[in-house]
């Protein structure tokens, strides 16, 4: 009997959360990029104008890992109307080694929500400052909340910053992560007030023009650039990578939607130039941070390989946890009812 | 409480069938593709050279269909050593309207050999002669027992040929579809002979060398070539292309992986030659057969249209006829055990 395991986004919640374990994975799975024959295709994009639907399938094999995770992501932008979230989406696990599934995640983005906060925190890791204490994070989002949670995992911090266009927003979001996290968190109004004195800087946001501007950047930050994941997205004004040792998650694909992609269009770098992959500065081939008072700018454009760490950290904390539903793929028909 | 339905392959055998409604389903999807907006991207690939392990990511959206099916086909060519089928796979089928998840169709591939020989049937109807009472097949795998089936249920088949390039193989066959159509199969060793006073001829190989000759192929007669998917396959003659009016399944994807593409290597058609498709005979926008002595070409590599058209129809019947196990896709934590 052949047994596929069925996780709910509750089942998930319970089993995978943002803690050093995810940070680790997500880790590992960018070393592999550098290290490892990962195969890693383009995405696959379904358009659904009709509806106002659009659909992202993401794959990657990560040697060393027992399953490769197909993550499909629909976003429904008249859902809303019905009642319904318009970003849903579910993972599939299949053995690497028979191409047999093995688990159906029904997550709702969940998982991606992890890994995408995770990969802040190995960027932090890796290029921040060892003693950084002070966070800014622009936007008051549910991702800006897990950056935020994902530093305080990997660096000391003590205080923290919000800035978002809609200062209600902000403030709530202060208010609810100073409970969460133990720290104080402080909406801010001024931009360039809550950059100032700060050690790390995370960009959350959905903007299309720069919300960071390059005169604000003091010698010693760090910023992680996550709110570009599509061609017309942009917070990082492009001349901050003429001042910051710039590092990709992927260089091919932040060069055409990342902050890179803007820099290269205006100027400020250029389209061939050999900068870093997180991956080989966690392997130690390229250097990250090297002095003190240095400039990193870590550029985020989400991955496949982060995709399918999480979805195997998912499958094997259900394992162990006992967790979801077992179903039998053999079933005849009749077996169940 | 929202619920997938899940279904497996004994369960989708049952109510699936290859019938008249499967060839109706597939030729209707075929007709959008020429009257309506549908979306139908490249597929994904994903190699996991490692293992000899390949993945394929079919999806399109058809207007007028609830849902869209993406499918994932693994291939994993080790399997056979531990006892497993190389090849498996599964569709997952979403709303069209909402992007949520639907049904998962655990069928290892039975559901798309229904829909390839649905669409043998599809082109026959529409290309081969009405009186079409004598069939041809080459190949004597499962898909050339379906193609015949498939056959018969659009015209008044009442005798078969079956060549193969192993005898014994094809001698079997002969028997098995003797009885199971209930008109006479018989295996023929000489594939000339095969054709010679055939109406409709059939090529389902893995051929990567022609096997159907120019100068075997008589006024009249009906060819549908599906063995083709891939770029170094190739069942039929480039020449034949010449003499024939040549039809496509999708003729950006015949060009690059269909017969097509070796006619165009051959010289003996031009890339840009504007080929009628499938669907635009079935909607009337281009000819068919015009002439009874006419000699017709189909040239079917697969299309994600057939994937979407099939994975709604087995979940429509399963609703219909109460089948498969349904899954809380809410269900929290300790719900299930």
């Amino acid at each position: 009997m052949s047994r596929m395991l069925v996780l709910t986004e509750a089942e998930l919640r319970r089993i995978v959360g943002l803690d050093l374990s995810a940070v680790d994975c997500v880790e590992a799975a960018f070393a592999a990029l550098a290290t490892k024959p990962v195969a890693m295709p383009p995405i696959l994009r379904l358009d659904i104008p009709e509806h106002r639907g659009e659909v992202d399938v993401k794959t990657a094999y990560v040697p060393g890992l027992d399953g490769f995770a197909i993550k499909v992501s629909p976003g429904f932008f008249d859902n809303p109307r019905l009642g319904l979230p318009s970003l849903n989406g579910l993972m599939i696990l299949f053995s690497a080694r028979t191409g047999l599934v093995e688990a159906l995640l029904l997550d709702n983005g969940y998982l991606t929500d992890v890994r995408t906060a995770a990969a802040g925190a190995v960027a932090a890791r890796h290029l921040a400052r060892p003693d950084a204490a002070v966070a800014a994070i622009f936007g008051a989002g549910m991702q800006a909340g897990l950056q935020l949670q994902a530093l305080a995992l990997v660096r000391p911090i003590r205080e923290a910053r919000i800035w978002a266009r809609d200062a209600q927003k902000a403030n709530k979001a202060a208010a609810e992560l100073s409970r969460k996290l133990g720290f104080a968190v402080t909406a801010i109004a001024d931009p360039q007030a809550a950059v100032k004195g700060a050690d790390i800087i995370v960009t959350t946001t959905p903007a299309e023009r720069p919300i960071l501007m390059a005169d604000w950047i003091e010698p010693g930050q760090h910023i992680t650039a996550m709110g570009s994941d599509s061609e017309h997205k942009n917070e990082i004004d492009p001349t901050v990578l003429a001042r910051a040792t710039y590092v990709a998650d992927r260089l091919s694909q932040t060069r055409r939607l990342g902050e890179l992609a803007h820099a290269i269009r205006a100027g400020s770098a250029s389209a061939d130039q050999a900068f870093a992959e997180l991956g080989e500065v966690i392997a130690g081939q390229r250097p990250g941070r090297t002095r003190t008072d240095e400039i990193t700018l870590a550029d985020l454009t989400g991955t496949g390989v982060q995709d399918t760490a999480i979805a195997n950290l998912a499958a094997a904390r259900a394992r162990t946890a006992g967790a979801g539903q077992t179903i039998d793929t053999k079933a005849e028909a009749g077996d169940t009812a």
